[in-house]
Parts: structure tokens; C-alpha cells; sequence
């Protein structure tokens, strides 16, 4: 048996209107707390009763660059929840993060929008061959593009935190993973591969803004790549990640010799509650350290918590302490405390990567895609982590894009 | 009469070995704390006692970069204060802020460098006319160049901020300003502009560190333009703005809206006596907020304060406080608290800026070099305050001064 | 004339049951956001919707002490504002600080006691002798208190902060006093005053929970003692202060030396608008640091500054920076960051007061009540700051007093 | 065998001039950073070098109670480490902590109290019954005494933190324990225990500044009260957990609910090294919250970490975050950055433990003295955690044994 033998890609579109076809955005855990914010978002943005702040795309610098309008994307996905987009928003806005007056003027949209969301993969719940699921998952995203004559759909993963699974053999050959796939008493992948193997069957672009597996599985990868469709990851750079990224290199600039870099991380919500179990909570902090040692050196001290305090809600703060050695063996020290609801923080990215996508799509662009290692703690396709040299690099691409189209 | 009609311009060195030439430092506050730091520091770093750490120029980017070599600088200044510098390293010691291993280490050193500080000008004490005191101050600079038999001199003002003078048109016009400069019964220019004109008389480079007056008066600038000197400034970007100008930046990238910035520093010392004074406090930040105010937008309420709280001694704490709006109208907030020894930032800067004008000037660069931005505030000939591009634009143009050599 | 010479006492009720007599809560400043955080809260807590977090006199140490119940105080004020109460909560609401589900409640209530708001005193909009309005004022509560049959009436002026008067001869007699209120060309008493002269006329209790001069005139002082009446003052002690009260005593009985207590408080609302004026501000800071250096001494460096940061809304943040010297020179560094609803701390302190007062007013009690300290910056009759030791002297005195009852 | 038949109890010193005898200080640990501080800082301020900063006992508050003076103190202790205090001394200045003028003026001290230093108990090293080596460290410390015809000794833990042990039945029966010492196949006591028994044995008063095992066995505790001396526990209370008993009354005194209370500690130097241990630290993390939990409640989340961090050397930086819940369900976030040097601020408190415990002693006070509980994170024989209130109960003992003497 042959893995995603015949994508579903959808049919080409010209080159000269792409950008005017509606593109689908597929969000897998489309019903949590980033999901709703991106839902909410998005109908507010596209409707103008909120401007887009918090999108990198919406700046001057992309003025030139041909993405889809906000009013031209379209939201559907998957989720395990029942809870409904309606319920869900509400509950964001009784704690105080989602001001009532934006809800209120999308109410429509939402429910719209939630009847777009189907059943999401449940290991606990399904019985039989995940192949199965790969293959439902696919059909429900093939559907959603052809129920809204979509020109592309761009799946990303908003799911909440999986625990790393341990390696194992079929991660790395498409033969031994199909095999498992198709026997019903195994279970090889963990819920955000499957998701991604549903994207990539489904012809789909991708993103995985989780620290979860995804399509960073070796096999993954590689059948993504055949499959000719673009793909970024991983796991969203919003807060603490964001600022050492931008902090780390104006250290290094000045000749400054970093130590340590301590951080302590506070959340509440359902993030909380997931990062609270020591297992999920590894593959967050080895993303979150990765790219601060590429930045100031292997040699420094960096412990790191995320700890689980409900009563926070939704706001996460973030404390870091940054020890450095200036001249003449001199104590540097900088403490940031930074705060913000990570949701709102999140959604405005996925909408980003959705237009880009799109973009890199609509171009021909195939594989991971380096550039939008600017939206990711840990970037597919890049070491480079200085935030400002991202921020030049996705700039540069963009217009290059623009350029071919 | 006609301002530095022959200024005294040091023969010219052949490029192949220019780096060869020992270049001299010359240190307008050649005592203050920040004068002592750079003599203790650079002589701890010739010997090898310690490494160069926090100078910009000793990292990888300008390895084949070939600047002078620590132990071809040779120091020297002005000052009004007869305070020794072996004394006044024996008070920043005392302090807590230089280690008495490395003042231990260059005591001859010390002295060696004091023997070569002569008087600065002391409005206070100086009767007659100020052409007369440009004149003492230039041949103060050609003897130490002559004695040393240096390639050249860069002059760098570290001395105690002044009160920004009014505006007058002698600041606008050579010939009025001659006139006064000639007039016993005048003192038109501040101390620190008297020593700029000093600098261009003898044919130097000059970097202004300070917010004083300095060479920004328009007059002087043409009159250093015209002697074909290259010069930078203005005001070390050492601590706060620095960190403003690293985080402004990612505020915009990611398409968020800063609202406001608020800041308060705390330092005792020197500075902090000085910087009591609401006067000479204002020109401080003013250039502290143009920055800011250039990378973020017009709209911010930046309110800024600089308070002298003597116990602190030679450390400098700023707490900034920032209010972004996120998507949906969200809160973000990032609080920084950055504490150093102010002093033992602005040092090994100071010595960055004598490695770099020498190389300027070997290179035949004349005016202001905007590419030296990097280290100011309030950067001459450059509108860029963003960091990350200071930090490019000055490895290209290290780069391509290597290139010309 | 003789001020004052029958003030409108009630009629005395009997001790065993005063506390089922309703009490009257008059705010001097009835719209603003402080007032209708009291009436929201007040309404809300009265009828169960929300406990009375926030209010010190609903912890256990008070639960034998008989004051009355949150459902028996009745609401009412004067207000030169005619924004209504609900309109008023609508737009703290908007602004994120009350929850919409409170305001929901108690909507009724809200426009109830709107309907008990008459006009305040405008001095740019009243022609003719200032008696005429401290009399018409006093009606006014005079009128309040017997159209609900209250028991007694606390006067609370909650107003936003006046510049303070220069001192004056009528400040110190009241005949001189007396004479200039009866003169139509002259306005001698700022408004805050003119407010607590008409609390005095009618036999209120009294309390200045703002820096304002209010009953701090020396003449008004002697008048309200002379007329019987409880009183308590002065500037409510809500956040930074109280901060500074509970530490300062903390570095005292650890025998370490503070050297200096550096704050800055960024604030927006209506609030942060009438600081940014340099002469409301001063009395202001005035009353801050006098504690501070009551605590731990004069010698201390405390520079302190209020900013007006309108996107910051009615959240406060005070961020302070405390050095203390430990053994052997040793340097201690303590920074707190303190945010928060302003106008949430000091509503329920508002219904704290109003409550004390009535039982300080029931067992006929008369002057400055020392052991109110405990609520304010600048305590009236008392010399004591410490936090605990003024917790410790209101429990006290709160349980002597449910003894004479 | 019946454990301390006879502790070697010192004569009784008639009152009248019982502080005129010297009293001895015995450190566990006296070669460690907190043993040399000690050294130094008792030197310097019984040679009138330095004042007594830091002591709560130099404070006005205990003027009229005598203590010993410090010129009175003579220290000794036992250490397993050979390095001597000259030489700890000198690194703790070379890392900045000590000024090296302190140093330099105790000199010839500091050699003589090294002398005075015997080795400790190191269980790795030693072959036997661990009841040779409790007689062993008894005579030691007898031997101190009569040598130095001292009053009392008072023996204080200051060594590196151990992991706790787990309970066993000899923790609870005398002659278990007894019999279980007498066995040299058998090392049933931490370290710590076995220097609290030469204590015990001594007749020597006690002091655990550790959360280590030390006196808190139950057996040990029984031991010593019937042996009669006075002794007191556990673990310093120095500096975050100072904030937290603090800052907890705050919030309850003001009717606010403290809902969570996360904290980090950074620091390195000895004790970073040894809190390293996930099992040392237990103890630590365990004393530290529950003290808080006391004071705002079970309910509240307080996640902590200690992390070592080694280029921190010795200073210790700890973030707060609480987050408090006031009037109308509105939120209060205070956040707290401690920064001192940890030895700087435990040192005075161990010589104010020498003095109240040596006027214990006099005042023939026996068992666990629970007035001392101001020093300690976890108070032996009191539930009092509020400090001010620590404060005001030791200061009324105090007041109580003057009067007895």
C-alpha cells in the first residue's frame, strides 16, 4: 500500500486572479480558546468592526504582496469538543478576555462558522484502523473546499498539547506505517498526525503551531514534500520565545557575554490545565530553550517553568531574568515581565500564516517553508532564530512571492 | 577671519599598513567616571588581563574588519578636574564597580595616562576670549598626536552633560561665530562645543557620547564637514533606549499598536547630580524619546524620568513600563527592569568608536558617518533607529571600509 | 454671625437597636468612578449578587462588632456632573473594570440612587455668597436623611483632586470665616471644603478619602469637634502607600537601614487627568511620602511621580524601587509592581468608612477618629503609618466600641 | 543505655551580671559562606568597623533588654570542609560580596576563630557508632567553653541543606535510638541530628537555620526539653518568605482573596549547588509555602522553584506573583523582585539568635522558644507566621526577660 498515492489537490488555479478565489482555513481544535479567537477575529476583521492588529500581514510591508483579503477567508475545522463556537466565545467573554461588543457583532458568523466544525479524532473513542480516520478527517476538508468552491484550504493545527510520542520505526518508513495505519489494533500516531496526514491526503497546505508531532515526523515530512504541498511550523512564537528571540541578538551585537536566562511562565485556562502534566509540558520547554541557545551560546543557564494557575484565566505572564557580562567582568541584568492573553496573541498568527500559506501555495511553492520561521519557536527549514532577521527574511519572501505571480 | 582655515590634519598614512599606525584617544572628561573605565578597560585589554567583552567591534561580524588592535591605542583628554585617575579608579573600586584586580593590574598603566590629560576649559575660570582656548585645546591634541607619533586622533566627548545652550545665530553663520570667538567679552559656545572645535582644528575624528551641544551647533557641523574630519553621534545608546529600539520594532513586525511607553531611571554618581539638574535633563530626554517616538508612531504618551538617588551609586536601574493593544483590542503589557553600571556600558562603546572613526578616516570618510548610528540615541545623518538595522548597516559598512582598504 | 451654631444633629436613637436604624452614605463626588463603584457595589453586595471582597470590615475580626448591614445603607450625594450613575457604570463596563453581569443586576438600584444625586457645588458657575451654598447643600443631606428616616448620615467626599489653597487668615477664625462666606465678591473655600462646612451643618459624619483640603482647614477642624461629629481623613491608602505602610516597618524590625523608595504610578481615567496637573499632584505626593519618611526616616531619597497614560484606562500600575543597606554594607533591592482598579480598592474602603463611622457616631463619639488611620495616607489625629499596628488599633478600637453599645 | 543522662550544662551565672560572661557561638558549618559572613561581620562590628546592620537586636526596640554585647561574642564551630575562613573570606570578597576593607580589618580575627573551628561529622568518612562521634562534637564544644571560660554557648546550624530523611521508629523512642547510635553498623542520623544531639549533650542552647532534619526529630526535640535547654527553629527566614509574612496580612486586613502566590528563586554560590537536589530542596520548598498557606489560606495555588544558577554567585533573586481577588471580583496583581546577597541577610540573624537565645538561657528558660519564631520560615511551638505580629511577640518576650533578670 502506497500513502497519499493521489493527493487531492485541488485544480489549478490562474495565477493572475488567485488571490480573488476564497481560500479555507482548517483549524484543527477549531472549538478551543485560539480557535474561537481566530473565528471571532476573523468575522470581526473581515466585517470591519475590528481593525487587524496583531497581523504581521496587515503592516505597511505587505502592502504590495497579494494575499487574500480577511472577507475572502473562510472557517471551518475539526474538534473533539461538542462545545460549540457560541458557548465557547461567550465563556471567553465572561472572563474578561473577548470584549462583548465584538461577539455581539458576529454572532451570525459564528454559528455559521461552527457548523463547519466536524468531529475531530478521539483515540479513546474510535475503534478500528486509523487509516480510517486519516481518510474521514481528508474527506471532510475535500468537502469543505468543494462546498465553498474554495481555490485552496490551508489546515492548521491549534490543538492543545500532546505529550511527544516515544520513536519508533514507522515515523521513519512510509511501508511500515501504512501497514500500522491499516491493522485496527494499533494505534502509531498520535492525534496531531493524523490530522496531518489527513492534510496532506487532502492536498492541503499546513501549519503546526503546537510543540505537538504533527508533520514534524520524519515520514510526515517527507510524504508532505511529495505530495507538493507547502508547510510551516512549529509551534507559535507569541510571548516569552517572541521577546528572547528579540533580546537575545541585541546582546550578542554589543559584544555582551549572556549567563543565564530564567524564566517563569503563568498561565491559567485550558493551556494551563494541559501544560500542568509534566510530559506535554517537555516538548514545550525543549522548543522554548532550542532557539535561545542557537541565539547566546549552548554554555548558558536556562531553567524554565510553566506552571498551571487556574485562577490567571486566560492571561499568561511571563517572568525572565537575563544575567550578562559586560566589560571589565561588570553584572548586566534585565527582568521582563510580559502579559497578555496568549490567545489573542495566537489568532492574529494564524490568520497570517493562512494568507501566507495561501500566497506560497497559489505559487507553486512546495515543502517547509524557512520564511515563516518568523512565527515559530521552532522553525522547519531554518536555524535562524534573531526575530529581526526573520522579520527581514519573510519580507523579502513575501515580495519575491508577489514578484512570481 | 575665517574658522579653521587650515586645520591641522595629521599627514596622510599609506592605506597597506594604516592599521599599523597607533591611533590615538582623545577624551573630552578624560577623569569622569565613564574616562577612567574606558583607561582602566583598555589597558586591562591590551595586556590581555581582560577580554574585550561588550565592545561590538571584538565580536565574530568584524574579525576581517582591520581595525586597530587594542594595544595600538594610545589615551589621552582633557579635563577640569584634577582628581587623578588612579585616584578616581580607586573610588569607582571602592563602589563596587570596577574589580580591584584589574586596577591593580594597570596601575602604571594609570598613571602613564593621567601624565597625558591636560586642562579642559572651565568657563568659570577662563578670562579672555574663547578663540584663544580652541586654540590651547587643538595643540593639546597635535602634541599628544606628535609625541606618540600617531596616525590619528579620535576625540570623544564623555564629559557631564550640559544644559542645552539657546539658539543664536552664531550657531548658524562661520563669520558671526569668529567674530564672538574672537570677542574677550563673549562666550558663546558651551565648553563641549568649544572642545568640537577644538577636534576639528587639529584635524581629528570626533564622536559626541554625550547629549551636550557638542558638534550638533549647524556652524560646527559644516565647519567638520569642510575639514573633511568624519564624525558620529550623538548620545551612547546604552541602556533603556537600547532596549527600546530592540523591542519598538517587534511591536510593529508583529502588527500590534503601542500606546504608550512610560520609563524611569534611577542612578546616582556623577550623572545622576548632573542629570538633577532639570535643565540639563532635558536635552537627555528628549533624545531618549525621539527614538522612540520614530519607531512607534507620533501618538504614543511616553512620559520619562530620570531621578538622582545618590545610594545607588554608579548602577543604573530603568523600569519601563509598555501598553500595547493585540488583537480584538487586547492588553499587552511588558514590563523591563534593566540595572548595570552605566559607565561600564559606555566604555568599551567608547573604544568601539575610536577603532571605527580611525578606520573611517584611514578609509578617507568625511562627515557624519550615519552608519555609526548603532551606538546613539539620536544618530547623525540617519533617520534609522531600529536596532537590528543599525546592527546590519554597520557590519556592511564595516565591510566595505575593509573592502576600500 | 457664628457658624454652625445649631447643627442639624438627627434626633438620638436608642443604643440597642441604632444598628437597625438605616444609615445614610452622602458622597461628595456621587458620579464619578469611584462613586459608582460604590453604588454598583454596594447594590450588589446588599443583595447577595456579589460578596463584600475588598471591604475590611467583613472579615472575621469584625463579625461580633455591630455595625450595620450592607443592606441598610442607603446611597445618595452631590455631583456637579450630570453623566447619570448608569451611564456612568456603562462606560466602566466598556473599559473592562465592572463585570456586565453586576451592573445587569442592580440596574434598578442604579437609577435609584441616581435619582438621590443633587447638584454639586461649581465655583466657575455660582454667582453670590458662598453660605448660600453650604447651606443649600446641607439641605440637601439634611433632606436625604429624613425622607428615608435614616438614623444618622456619612458624608464621604470621593470627588477628584483639588489644587490646595494658598493659607489664609479665614482658614484659622471663624469669624473671619464666617464674614468672608457671607460675602458674595469673594470664594474663599475651595469646593472640598465648602462640602465638608455643609457635613458639619448638617450633623453628619465625615470623611476625606481624597487629598483634597476638605475638613482640613484648621477652622473647619475645630467647627466639626465643636458640633460633635465624628470625622476621619485623610487621602484613602489603597495601593502604593499601603504597600510602602506594610514594608517600611518590615526593613525596620530587621534592623536594616533604607537609603532610598523610588515610585512611579501610571494611571489613566479621569484620575490620571486631574494628576497631570503639577498642582493637584502636589498634595497628592505630599501625602505619599509623608509616611514613608515617618516610617523610616527623613533621610531617605524618595522620588516619586504620577503620570497620566490615558490608554491605560482605570488600572494603576505603581511600580516601586526600595534600597535598603543589610550587614556590612551589604545592598538589599526590592521592586514591586502593584496594578490594579483604583476605583475598585477604594469603593469598598468607601463602605468600610461609612460603616465605622455610624458605629463611631452611635456610641457618640466625637473629633478625628485616630484609629481610622488604618484607611488613609495622611491619618487625621494620629501619627502612626505602620500598617499592622493600625490594623491592630481598628480592631481594637472596633471591639471597645461594640462594648459601649 | 539512656541518651544526654547528664548534659554537661554550664554553672549557673548569678542574673545581676549574667551578660557580663561571655558568650560562645557554635557553628554548624562555620567554614561555609554564611559562617565566614558571620566571622567577618561579628569582627567588624565588635572592633566598631561596621555597625550592626541587619541585627533586629542593635534595633531602638531592644535597648533597655540586656543582651551580650557583640564585643562578647566568641565564635567557634565545627565544619567538614579544611578550607579556612582567610581563605572563604577572600572569595566571597573577590565575588563582591564583602567589602575587602572588612576583611582586611578582621584579619587576625578571622585566623584566630579559624582556629577555634573542629571537624565536623562526614558520614562518608567515618567507621563506627555515631554515638562516638555526637561525644565527640559535645566535648568539642565543651572544650570551647571552658577554654574560653564562657557563660553559655549557643549552637547554631548554619551547614548546607540535607535531604530529609524518612521517618523511622527511632525518630520516636529514646532507647531505639540510643541503641541504634551504640551500633557502628548503623548511621541512623542525618548529619544535622547529630549535631543538634552534641548539643543536647553540651547543655548548649540551639538554633536550626536549615531545613534540615537538626532538632526537628521528635526524639531529639523531647531530649532537649528535658535536658532544659532553650532552643529554637527552622529555617531562616530571610528574605522572599520575609516578603510573603508580610505581604499576606496586607491582603486579609483588607478583606482581599489571596487566590494564587508563584514564586522563583535564583541564585548560586554553595546553596544554589546544593538546592539543586531535587531532594534537598524538598524540605526548602515545603517550609517555604507553608507558612503562606497559614496565612491566606489552603486554597491558594503557589507554585515554587529554586533554581541554581550558577554566574548569579551569591545574590539571590526571587520573583513573587500573587494574584488577589478584591471588590467586585476585580483583579490585583502584585509582583515582588527580591535581590540581596542571601549570606548578607542570614548572618545578622544568626548573631541575634546568639543573643536572645544566651539571654533565654540566663533567664533559665527551657524548650522551644516560640517568640523566636520571627527568625524562621517555620516557627517550633507557634502557628504564628503574620511577621508584624512576630515582631510584636518578640519584642514583648524580650521586654519580659529583662524583667525577670
Amino acid at each position: 500500500m502506497t500513502l497519499i498515492a493521489n493527493p487531492a489537490l485541488p485544480e489549478t488555479t490562474e495565477n493572475a486572479d488567485w488571490s480573488r478565489g476564497r481560500v479555507g482555513i482548517w483549524l484543527i481544535g477549531a472549538r478551543g480558546s485560539v480557535g474561537a479567537t481566530v473565528a471571532v477575529g476573523l468575522h470581526a476583521v473581515a466585517t470591519g468592526v475590528a481593525p487587524p492588529t496583531g497581523c504581521a500581514t496587515a503592516a505597511e510591508d505587505f502592502a504590495s504582496v497579494p494575499l487574500p483579503r480577511f472577507a475572502e477567508l473562510v472557517l471551518g475545522g475539526h474538534d473533539v469538543s461538542t462545545v460549540s463556537l457560541t458557548d465557547r466565545a461567550a465563556r471567553l467573554t465572561e472572563g474578561g478576555m473577548i470584549p462583548p461588543r465584538y461577539v455581539a457583532a458576529v454572532r451570525d458568523e459564528l454559528a455559521s462558522t461552527d457548523a463547519e466544525i466536524r468531529p475531530g479524532y478521539d483515540p479513546t473513542a474510535h475503534a478500528g484502523a486509523q487509516i480510517d480516520v486519516v481518510e474521514r478527517l481528508a474527506a471532510d476538508i475535500v468537502s469543505f473546499r468543494e462546498r465553498h468552491a474554495l481555490g485552496r484550504v490551508v489546515v492548521i493545527d491549534v490543538s492543545s498539547t500532546e505529550p511527544l510520542p516515544a520513536d519508533r520505526d514507522e515515523y521513519h518508513d512510509p511501508d511500515l506505517l501504512a501497514a500500522a495505519l491499516a491493522d485496527p489494533t494499533k494505534a502509531v500516531l498520535p492525534p496531531s498526525a493524523v490530522a496531518a496526514l489527513a492534510a496532506i491526503e487532502s492536498g492541503s497546505a499546513y501549519a503546526c503551531f503546537t510543540p505537538s508531532a504533527g508533520m514534524s515526523l520524519p515520514v510526515l515530512h517527507d510524504l508532505a514534500e511529495k505530495a507538493g504541498i507547502p508547510f510551516a511550523g512549529q509551534d507559535g512564537k507569541t510571548g516569552e520565545t517572541l521577546l528572547r528571540t528579540v533580546l537575545g541578538p541585541m546582546f550578542n551585537a554589543r559584544g555582551m557575554r549572556v549567563l543565564s536566562w530564567a524564566g517563569t511562565n503563568l498561565l491559567g485556562g485550558g493551556d494551563g490545565a494541559t501544560l500542568a502534566d509534566p510530559e506535554a509540558v517537555r516538548s514545550k520547554l525543549a522548543s522554548k530553550t532550542r532557539g535561545l541557545k542557537s541565539l547566546v551560546g549552548d554554555h548558558i543557564v536556562a531553567p524554565l517553568h510553566i506552571d498551571n494557575v487556574p485562577d490567571l484565566g486566560d492571561i499568561k505572564t511571563a517572568w525572565d531574568h537575563v544575567h550578562a557580562e559586560g566589560f571589565l567582568s561588570s553584572r548586566i541584568t534585565l527582568q521582563t515581565t510580559w502579559s497578555a492573553y496568549d490567545s489573542m496573541l495566537a489568532a492574529p498568527l494564524v490568520l497570517d500564516l493562512a494568507r501566507l500559506l495561501a500566497l506560497a501555495s497559489a505559487t507553486g511553492q512546495a515543502g517547509a517553508i524557512a520564511e515563516l520561521g518568523f512565527f515559530f519557536k521552532d522553525p522547519w527549514g531554518s536555524e535562524v532564530h534573531d526575530f529581526a532577521q526573520q522579520t527581514t527574511e519573510l519580507h523579502e519572501w513575501a515580495r519575491s512571492m508577489a514578484a512570481v505571480l
